[in-house]
């Protein structure tokens, strides 16, 4: 398998991204084609040992500052790492593009580059959460921030075609997430792609869910907007951590139950790594004519060796293939539908 | 202290309300009125010891069915428990009104009987929120939906208010909940109040954070709007209810484990006390001329316990009249700013 890292993006690059493609080459035999500044990749790469790994280096001289628009800035300095790096996978050269850098950037770049699947509104980030059952896939999660209705209800069914695939569910219970159940409640986002929904006789839709009931696992797909997902998927991450911080407090605290915590820390690493899973390190765009990852912008080398796991993954999983020809023909219908009636 | 409680507001009224409400007179001995029809009341009553409580019971003869819209039944059906409750307040006969029943069939009703004060744009919905260097209060947590810039430039000075007071911190630093903080980040909205905020001399502002910064104090005021903040304390409930039982589940398949879980149960028990600290029972209607708070819609006899000892606590600390009188000040003087200039 071969994959395309984006060398220069994220909060850490390059120090963290060239690190983290060490690892996992490594660990997996993979190649990774690592995209950027040609020179300064070289002088990262120099500080590990490399023997025996393919990590080929492919110049992309145009860099993006902080202090610009990040889309803008790809639309206008086309040699950057993104647009080269997926132009790689769009020639065959490799199965799939990977960054943790800006979201907007990898979009507008995504959107350029291989463009989106004929009739869809707009790419969505999904990803894998797990619950108390298991997995359920959440979309949005930080591509769009602000959404129209339509989008969301697309978003239900390009979210139903990524979940039977990935969760092996036939018939995945597709739900709209909001801040209550009752009459008046949810904002006019939600109110109105809850009428869209419930009328759409192609989506297993099961109503509006709350993050208690979406924890619980009681629906396969919850959709959402991106701004909301996004703070969704960053609170849980933050309380995991405040809550595991506080519990180490509370037992340091306590000589016996210092102890106690020794004996149990088997439980407490069991618990820790069925969060830590390789599935959540990135989230891929469904909707594109190409496999694009997103992982944590703050990631450092563990973070971006996930993010290259997960995006591995979808790869061996063949996710890319399995979407697009089930949306394209479900793109298709639709519009038959829409021509005869 | 005298406190009203609506009866009649949440999944599980009057059952559920008139058992916390028990519990709660028990333990504090103060004075609480429950409103709602007073026959059913009456007969949940019957089932409790009340020997020398003081449990008044005030009639609202009209009942708020299901299907219909909240908001605009308060309008209608003026004897519900909501308006009732609220006016005993508004008489002096009592110190503040809680419940725990429709959201904005409750801002509905405190903006008929108490309105707002003058200048306010909208009453918002505030709560302390725990992070791993103390609290910070958060808000709105679920009265406003969708919110335009303004509003959250206003709740910017209101939740310093109410910090100062309630955090006991000179000059509250304040933020707001974002999606990122890279150029392009936040929706619209979250875009058009950084730009009023960060203009705005006589708010401490810090700029956008994200949860990650939340749950790390950074902040001692985080403004969001309600759909999102909601959103936000619905999740990290969830989620943090979600980490405790998989950590069980690892701790019971384990032997060792379980008697390292036993030795730790204090810091377990010390962890949960620290989350469900009587503070988060009910956030506070910030805004308006009288003390009401919102409790859980799904609160049992216990969350309806501890809404009412949140409201007492506020009550305890004088919180409407600190809040109100700076409100005043302050609107006043932005008011001769803006006829000045």
């Amino acid at each position: 398998m071969k994959l395309v890292l984006d060398a220069m993006g994220g909060d850490f690059a390059p120090i963290e991204t060239v690190a983290g493609a060490v690892a996992f080459a490594r660990d997996s035999g993979n190649t990774i084609y690592l995209v950027g500044q040609e020179e300064t990749i070289r002088a990262e790469l120099a500080k590990h040992d490399v023997s025996g790994l393919d990590l080929p280096v492919v110049d992309a001289p145009d860099v993006i500052k902080m202090e610009e628009k990040p889309a803008m800035a790809v639309r206008r300095k086309k040699n950057n790492s993104m647009v080269v790096g997926m132009k790689l996978v769009r020639e065959g050269k490799a199965d799939a593009f990977c960054s943790v850098g800006n979201t907007g950037a990898i979009l507008t770049a995504g959107h350029m580059v291989f463009r989106r699947i004929r009739g869809v509104h707009r790419a969505v980030l999904v990803t894998p959460f797990p619950n108390n059952r298991g997995l359920h896939v959440l979309g949005d999660v930080g591509a769009n921030t602000d959404c129209r209705p339509e989008w969301l209800v697309q978003w239900g069914h390009l979210l139903t075609i990524y979940a039977t695939a990935r969760l092996d569910v036939p018939n995945p219970r597709v739900a709209l997430l909001s801040n209550g159940e009752e009459e008046g409640k949810g904002n006019e986002l939600v109110q109105a792609a809850q009428v869209l929904m419930s009328r759409d006789p192609g989506l297993n839709y099961i109503g509006v869910i709350e993050p208690k009931e979406m924890m619980a696992g009681e629906a396969d797909v919850v959709v959402t907007d991106g701004f909301s997902g996004n703070l969704v998927i960053k609170t849980s991450e933050a309380v995991a951590k405040y809550l595991l911080s506080i519990l180490k407090q509370e037992i340091m605290a306590r000589p016996l139950s210092k102890v106690g915590a020794l004996l149990a820390r088997p439980a407490f690493n069991a618990t820790a790594s069925r969060l830590d899973d390789k599935e959540y390190g990135a989230g891929m765009l469904l909707g594109l004519n190409g496999l694009v990852t997103i992982g944590h912008g703050r990631a450092k080398r563990e973070g971006v060796y996930f993010a290259l796991k997960a995006t591995a993954h979808l790869v061996d999983a063949d996710m890319l293939q399995k979407t697009k020809a089930k949306t394209e023909l479900l793109i298709q219908a639709q519009q038959e539908q829409g021509d005869a009636s």
